[in-house]
């Protein structure tokens, strides 16, 4: 926590919005400040998409349509920007032709932007980035974490073309390596066609529950999110958001969009439910900005990263 | 009520929906009759916004998204061209350069379109037309209104840039003015952060309950709809309706979107419900075309504008 | 069913889901097998619409956004490519400048592709479609079926400028043919304005119950499923879905669109309950990709397209 | 010529181009005045194409996009709305369900607006308009007139699927009607593949003769203008411009494009050079807006029927 | 000139071009370098124009659209980052709702910015920033300069709704102030219609000539860039660049749009002529990405920037 | 040559050209015929790319982009589809997350096509691809070819993050392994900023000339062309197109795209007058569809194969 005031965003009564560099909800860069709690980074990086490609372009894309957030946040009661440092970092250096370097330059950036106990927001870039963001992650906790991920997708699959790391596979990779705690793991608003009945049974044996977008209609959202908060315990949480949790009409900007997906109001409240929970890292991957139509994908990944964010935050005690 | 057969759209069965200049719902023109009961009318006015401009363009998209409404409304069970003489009163000349003079404008030919009686649905243009039409209101009504704003935002923010009279604004100085009913006046579907905690204190001073977007989830529309109705009573109300109330999904034509907002169903249901209500005018502001596609906004807007006429049409004997 | 393993679409981790030429569900094509138990079969016909045209582009556009499409479906616990041999038959050639002739030919081409007992997904075109798609399933069930028919609008109006036979007719024409079981057809997600309440009186006379987008919203969809379950019975089903139930929000890419409309997710649970249906044909019609965007009403359509055809395999012993 | 001062478009620098009912140029509508000398009007018809469909929205459309055109015109040095009256006289209604009835329709409509020596200026509509337009000026004209048509196809293709009538044919058909003047006609920027030979062989016994896209480029657009001057002499002249004559980067809102035309810059300067020209009527077809991008195409079309108003305005003495 | 290596864009084959804050070209902020010989600046101001607004958000878009500018300007045979320092200073702060205040701010911005001899390259904005910048420019030049106006429109109108100083009379009120060399101003790529002949006569009187887009066609670029320079002679120039001096088919994302106007290779070829004239200050207006599409007017505007930045680079000795 | 008939594609006067599974120009798949002459081949591959990806959708998009194309070229005066049998082979598989196993699939793939003498005319992907297909181009002609190359860029740089083989180097990789003739190797079309002077140096070394995009404004067409053809001799040339060579007005829908570009029809021009060259094969590239409107970049494309395939066509005798 700082001891003195932390910079915020400009006052939007006498700077424009839609003036100054695009920094996350308007922030400050990491390097105006000593020291930050929480910082969103940005990895521009897409070389793990199998279908459409762009997300590279989601980091800045975020930005700036994250113009319009103000500091107050009435659903959560709380004040992200006034009681701690929260900046935004920039973006991470990913090799867009050599997925394993990529990752490694990830992982590593990663581990030095948390080093002096700063928490990440990731801004993707594909889902592949979660693996290398997981490892620095279980780094840091020194334990394995509980992944919770939204996503259409599951996300667990074996390889594509022979890679073994692709925006398809990262929990698969994550689990195996051991950093996931396989009692607490848990997928929210998958839907659609897999492969094969296998890929449940393998999703399971890998740590996963699954908490589907047709569960959250049928049986309300105050249960999904008990079920959710009761498979999470007081664990340390890392949270994946993928966009494509969305249904396309309300994320169309998007690598792999499936229809029958969750509402972003469904969404945003099942992130608030996570102010009880002890969240040691996050991401929202998959914006595809080639194929948003007036910022709408853009604006709820920004608002997914403020309710992330929200509730990082302590407490007024 | 007209004694002779009011003048409607022309038959679809013969005259192509897409044919003709647009008039809201291919209505006739105040010019073209004596007298009206209720009219649709323009503001193209843009200048109060604080981040993407583009309504002035609101009034032309909403009436060629129009063309598709019908004579008979089943969800009201009322027919609203048949016993009444609904027309579209074309646009009011309001200075772009100039918000006072603008405002001023927009209240005298408010008060000149209603010296008989006729009651207005105002296509907008931004959100600060709604306090001269409110002036308007007020006046004709001989007392001050209870408001019925359905927005994403409280709009009753003080001043920006030192400006007092903008998009974010018409509330406070409308309460302010003593234009509003103070123990009436509700907020439908806000959502997303605010500035501090003052706002939502001043909110309530200046006469406003909030029904959230949020509480219309959690706690179920018939829930939400009866907490409106009764705050509202048999007081006489004036109903604006922000596009931005819906979701960016349903309605990402507009200047201010954000995400987690009411779905356009909803949106129908809450507008349906004021049947019982004394309506004694209306708004439909934030439309900016530059940002819809397909004209879903103006679409959605156009099926409020129409839902609103249904509440005002008298039942029949 | 066939007696050797069906030919599928190709391994999509060695195959890359972009390559190809576009069939639905990169499924073969019908010259590729010899025999179909299920096909899906294009009719880009768009002659008979009042508003918007461009269906006739529909089959292409919905095979291009179904890539993505996996083989097995948790959701209904089947692998509906595995048991039996499905196959994209390609497009029905239909005039574009005579309405009767094309429908002659959609009725011909329907007849010869059911000789063998093949069972067919059409993927449309415009709603008229759908009346010689009905004569070849009545005549193929050698009895009326009933019509389970998801749109946003009646389509049992009588004429339009003196024609019989356009996008806005079927229905009727279909009672009027003795096509239709009188006691189960029914609309689902129906909404927006009509011309006279002749039109509901003349609808029920014409066969068919109702369940509305309000209704499904107010009663909640287990009910509507049951309703819709109730009233279908054992009897031969012939689905014909029009994406514009689907809000404008999930569906913009299409002609007559009207606000106020169903989630995909909810129709897509809608189909699924038809399982229990003995479905005998289905049409997914009204896809106009010109105002589609990022392919969402596609997706959506191809994801109904999956549904249909998970519903119509048989369960495995 | 009209004995008192015209009504013209209301001043623009106190009402705003975006206001206000749309009509081209903003210009009165025919029943605000006694007579007109020269009228713009609407025929809102496609059911004549044979790939994509909207240019029924095409009329509509160019009004919305002509809202910048003002009254002096210093490339021509003349103020079109000053010495005579000009009007937008609205849509004509045509069955889109009945290709014949709508020609006949059409050229009734043209008949009627033209009887007391009105001029037309006609909005499209596809190209299939042109063949009772045609009917109609040769029929005012007391005898066949030049065709000087801007276009990227011959239009002279004989039948469509057994259809005689469509937007591929008008030329053809009016040439067998001897509506056209066989010595003078003249197509300008065609471009692209053809079915045969014959094509060409056919089009020059129906009459005509071509300045091709590439012509205009590799001869330049002096030459080119001074053939087309010489071709057409002093004959009456019936001018119709298929928006695909420009290059999709100029004309992306049209059916059939086709890569290789004309800059919007030599369309307007081709046109400018009819002044010296005896223009009887003329057409712009082949607007179709859903394919169009932030009006590009429709103001394209404004501009090139401004010139024609132009063209066809006498010059002062 | 400075006497170290100057600070320049990232070097691209080590940091992906679409990573990183958006600055244009990549360069270093202002705040990175000690002084700068060439600053290019945000003024994201729109409250001037009379048409379509959203020429606020053109300085982001344009830094967007620059990322892929490099350093070696072979076409003027010129380093432009190499010799001299090239920063991007950010957004001056503009009041949106009031035009005189915004003026003001605007001139005191770009004195403060040019106190140390820094030029400036400004990235509007409408138009009306023209005036304030003129100001600025005249001051700093201790005389009046040559305006250089690259536009569709003359922007020498007098008012609009009383308003003096708006996007249309930027070059009126520069010249009543005296601010404008009378003998050497010029407009080119002029084209469509005005108000009466008047609106030539006004503004030849208030010190332009004229280089019109269908001039250029005409007589061909070499004659249009002699005639451009002789006018100009050795005076010092501001140059002013409105994006619609381009045909709407190179810049669909503007407000104003003209069709019949530049292509972007003679916009660039004219600009890089420049390079034998004394740039004293520029801007590039305009730019609304509301109606750009793939960013096409955005790399117009930031290749106009780079030639005129290499244009006004110091050639190596 | 083929001693039958060919198959061409299905007459367009009976089969709507919006009909049917889409080919590159409606011909027959290669499985449809017993052998080829001139074959067109997808390869959906960008995982080269160092800006926008998406081109991996290219050869689908061309494909549906293609269906206007008619069998008679009056321009060559040749009926390409006549004398000699052309087909669409469909894709090459080739894996999106290793770079040089997919250029050896690529490789293998066109030396498999070209086993008996067919040539082929491939559709990208991005300009990666080029690389294996001059492999084998270059060992099907058992000589060096000259590389035509139509780009805004040189693609001739080193290497990207330590890639050696990325869309921006396949001409140097090939001009090392001597696949190129040093001698006849041109570039047309190129512009826009470079890294440094040492990239004109090193790409005249490895065997390029250059006709600039402003050359050919400047010097004229005729001049253009005749020094192509002088520089390509009598030698087999193998050719290829990025259609960032047009401008983006023309071609929007591309990875790397730069202002000043060619226009469509100097491009087409261009490629006409190779029917005098020796064509070995060709390539066209970087068509990037999610950056696409209307098609306009696929249509470009599409008509660029059909110039492509038309100067392929021997003369008949």
């Amino acid at each position: 926590m700082v001891d003195h005031v932390p910079l915020g965003p400009p006052d939007a009564s006498l700077n424009p919005r839609y003036a100054g560099f695009a920094t996350f909800a308007r922030l400050p860069r990491l390097d105006e400040v000593s020291r930050a709690d929480i910082a969103f980074v940005g990895v521009p990086f897409d070389s793990g998409v199998s279908f459409r490609p762009g997300a590279r372009f989601g980091p800045s894309h975020i930005r700036e349509s994250s113009r319009l957030l103000r500091p107050y946040n009435p659903a959560q009661d709380v004040s992200p920007f006034a009681g701690q440092q929260v900046v935004d970092a920039g973006d991470v250096i990913a090799n867009p032709f050599n997925i394993l370097e990529a990752v490694d330059q990830i992982e590593h950036a990663a581990l030095a932007l948390t080093e002096q106990g700063t928490r990440l927001i990731t801004l993707g870039g594909d889902h592949t980035i979660a693996l290398p963001l997981l490892r620095a992650a279980a780094q840091r906790a020194q334990q394995p974490v509980a992944v919770l991920h939204f996503d259409a997708h599951l996300d667990t699959w074996d390889t594509y073309f022979g890679a073994p790391i692709t925006h398809g596979t990262p929990f698969r990779r994550a689990s195996e390596e051991g950093l996931i705690d396989l009692t607490a793991s848990t997928h929210v608003g998958t839907r659609g066609p897999l492969y094969t009945t296998e890929d449940l049974r393998d999703d399971e044996r890998l740590g996963f529950a699954i908490i589907s977008s047709v569960e959250i209609q049928d049986e309300g959202l105050p249960s999904a999110i008990r079920r959710m908060l009761t498979r999470l315990g007081d664990r340390p949480v890392y949270l994946s958001v993928d966009v494509d949790v969305m249904d396309p009409a309300h994320a169309p900007g998007t690598g792999t969009p499936e229809a029958g997906g969750m509402t972003s109001r469904e969404l945003l409240s099942m992130i608030r439910a996570l102010r009880a929970v002890n969240l040691v890292g996050a991401d929202i991957v998959e914006v595809a900005p080639a194929y948003d139509h007036a910022q709408i994908t853009g604006i709820a990944a920004a608002h997914v990263g403020y309710e992330i964010l929200s509730a990082m935050t302590p407490k007024p005690e």
